[in-house]
C-alpha cells in the first residue's frame, strides 16, 4: 500500500499536504489488497484505532429504495469514516496539534476524534457560523477560530496556522476510511443498482469509490452501481462541468443544504474523471429539497436538509431499480 | 407469553392502558420464552415492524469503563428501543390514532415511529416546551399540544384526548423493548459487574432488568449486574425512597438533565422493588453533571446532560470492577 499523488503519481515523502511535484492531491493505492471481511483489516496502515463507535449504521428497506442512515455515526454525520481513519493515523505518526477548517460536519467529526486522541484541535470557522454544530465543535473542547471572507480564506488560515493541517479533504487519510461505507452497503444490501450522493468536497464520492473499486477488483461484486452525484442549484460546480451547463455561484450561498458549499472543489477533476465513467450529476432546487426534507421526516427519517438532496433527486431522476439514498447528517443539527 | 398486571397480577383484558382491577401498570411476562441469538425472536409477538434501524449500537471501552452509545439509535436516545416494539404492536392491533406526552425524548421517538407507522400522532407537552426536541417532534409531522399547568396535567390531557393512549410509561410493550439493551450488554461486553443508569420515569431500569432477568434465568449470565439507578438533586423520589432520606421537588425544576423529571412516577414501587435486590441509588448535584458533561464531550461523546449523570455517578461512588455507563441522548438534543 503507497500514498501517491491523484494526478502525477509522486510518492508521498512524508506527511506532507499537497503533492511537492505537482500541488495535487494524495491518494492511498491499495494496489492488490485482499478484501477481508473483518472491516479494520482493510486499513492495514492503522495498528491502534482511536474509535468512538463509528461505522455499521443501519440500512433500512422501503420497496426498491434503500436508505443508508449515515447520520447515525457518533458525530451525528457520514464524516466520522474518514475522521477515525485519519486521526488514528496522525496519532501514530506522533502528531499532538492539528487544524481544519469547517463550520459544519467535518469541522465537528474532526473535533471529536482530535479530543478522543488527546491533540489539540483549532477548527477555522467563516466569521458568518453559528448554531447547532458550532456548539457541538466548541463542546468537544476545540478552539473555534472565526475568519472574514470567503470560504477559501478560511482554508488559508487554517493551513498556515501552525499546527498540522488535518484537511479533510485533502488528507488521503481521510478519504479512505470512506471505503468502508461502500463495504457495508455490500453486506447490507441483495443489490445496488445506483447510489445517490449529496456532493460539496467531493470526499464521499472518491471514497465510496475506491470501495467500490476494491470490491469489484476483489470479484465481490461485478460493477460498480451508477454513482449518482446530486447538488443544488446554488452550488453545482460538478453539474455544471460533467454536464457542460452555464453556472455561476452566487456570492452568498443561502441554500437549505448548507452542508453543500464547495463552489471551487480541489477535487474537481477526480470527481469528474469518476462520474464520466460511472455516473451522472442531478441538480435539485430548494423546493425539492424541502418537500423531500419534509417526506423523509414524515417516514422518521430526521435528517440535515442537505442529506434531502437524494431523494429530490430520485423523485427528479426517476429510479433504475434498486436505489441507495446516503443520508450523510442528521436533523438534530438543524438550528 | 402473556400481559399482566404488575401488581394483581390480573391478565389484560384487551388494550386497557391500566389495570381494571386495581389500577395497576401492565407487563409483559416471558414465562419461559427461550432467548434467541436473532434479537427479534425474544419479542415473538410481533409480526411485522416498524423499524427505523434502532437497536445495536456501540459499546466502547476504557480501561474499565464501557460506554454504550444509545444516543445513535435513531431519533438520538433510548427510547427507539421501545417505540419499535410498541408501535409495531400497536399497528398490528389495527390503531391508526395514537396520543403521548412529553416534551422530549420520548415523545421525539413515538412521533417517528408513529409517523412512519402512517398513524396519526399528538404529542402533548408542557406549555414550557421548546427547543431542539420540540423541532424534532413538529418535524416528524406529529401534532404538538401545548398544555397549561403540572406535568400531571399534561398526562391526563394526552390520556383523555380520545386518541389512543400509547404511553411510555404504562404501555407494556414500550418497556418490553428496553429488554433488547441487556442483550446487547451482553453480547458486546466480556463482563459487566455495574450498570450505571440514568432513572426518570423508570422504563429504562425496569426494562434493562427484565432482559438480564430473562439472561440468568436461560444461563447466559450467572447473576444480574448491580443496577445503579441515578438520579439529580432536583428530581430525585427514587433514592429518597430507596434510601431513606427526605426530599420535595422544587415547584420548577431547572436542572440541567432535562431528560430527569418525573418527580411523582407511576412505576416507583416497581423501581423500589427492583433495586432493594439487585441495586442502589445515587444522587448527583448539577456541578458534578456539568464537569462530568465536559469530561464526556472531550472524550469525544457528545451526549444531553441527562446521560452525563451516570459519569457524575462513578466518579463519585467509585467503580466496583467493570462498569458500563448508559448514554440515553444526544448531545445535539441540546438547545
Amino acid at each position: 500500500m503507497k500514498v501517491i499523488c491523484a494526478r502525477c503519481g509522486k510518492e508521498r515523502e512524508s506527511m506532507e499536504v499537497r503533492c511537492k511535484r505537482c500541488g495535487g492531491p494524495f491518494k492511498v493505492d491499495l494496489e492488490d489488497l485482499p478484501l477481508s471481511k473483518n472491516m479494520r483489516e482493510n486499513f492495514p496502515y492503522l495498528e491502534k484505532w482511536i474509535s468512538l463507535g463509528e461505522w455499521n449504521t443501519p440500512l433500512i428497506m422501503e420497496g426498491k429504495i434503500m436508505y443508508k442512515l449515515d447520520f447515525l455515526n457518533p458525530t451525528g454525520s457520514y464524516k466520522d469514516r474518514g475522521s477515525v481513519t485519519l486521526i488514528s493515523y496522525l496519532k501514530q505518526k506522533g502528531i499532538t496539534s492539528i487544524s481544519e477548517d469547517s463550520s459544519g460536519n467535518a469541522g465537528a467529526s474532526i473535533a471529536a476524534y482530535g479530543s478522543a486522541a488527546g491533540m489539540s484541535v483549532k477548527i477555522f470557522v467563516p466569521s458568518s457560523a453559528r448554531g447547532a454544530k458550532l456548539r457541538q465543535i466548541e463542546a468537544y473542547g476545540s478552539k473555534v477560530i472565526k475568519v472574514d471572507g470567503s470560504r477559501e480564506d478560511v482554508s488559508r488560515a487554517a493551513e498556515s496556522s501552525g499546527s498540522y493541517y488535518a484537511s479533510h479533504v485533502l488528507q488521503p487519510f481521510f478519504r479512505d476510511g470512506i471505503r468502508s461505507l461502500a463495504y457495508e452497503l455490500a453486506r447490507q444490501a441483495q443489490k445496488i443498482d445506483e447510489v445517490f450522493i449529496p456532493t460539496s468536497a467531493g470526499t464521499l464520492l472518491l471514497g465510496l469509490f475506491e470501495g467500490f473499486r476494491h470490491l469489484t477488483s476483489q470479484g465481490i461484486i461485478r460493477d460498480i452501481p451508477k454513482l449518482i452525484a446530486v447538488q443544488t442549484e446554488q452550488v453545482m460546480p460538478v453539474c455544471s462541468k460533467l454536464n457542460g451547463v452555464q453556472y455561476s455561484p452566487p456570492e452568498k450561498v443561502t441554500s437549505l443544504a448548507d452542508a453543500l458549499v464547495s463552489t471551487n472543489p480541489f477535487l474537481l477533476k477526480e470527481m469528474i474523471d469518476i462520474l464520466k465513467k460511472y455516473g451522472e450529476c442531478v441538480v435539485v432546487n430548494e423546493d425539492e429539497i424541502l418537500s423531500s426534507w419534509r417526506e423523509l421526516a414524515r417516514k422518521g427519517l430526521y435528517v440535515e436538509y442537505s442529506s434531502a438532496t437524494t431523494l429530490a433527486a430520485l423523485k427528479k431522476q426517476g429510479s433504475e431499480g434498486f436505489s441507495v439514498l446516503l443520508l450523510t447528517g442528521s436533523g438534530l443539527k438543524i438550528g
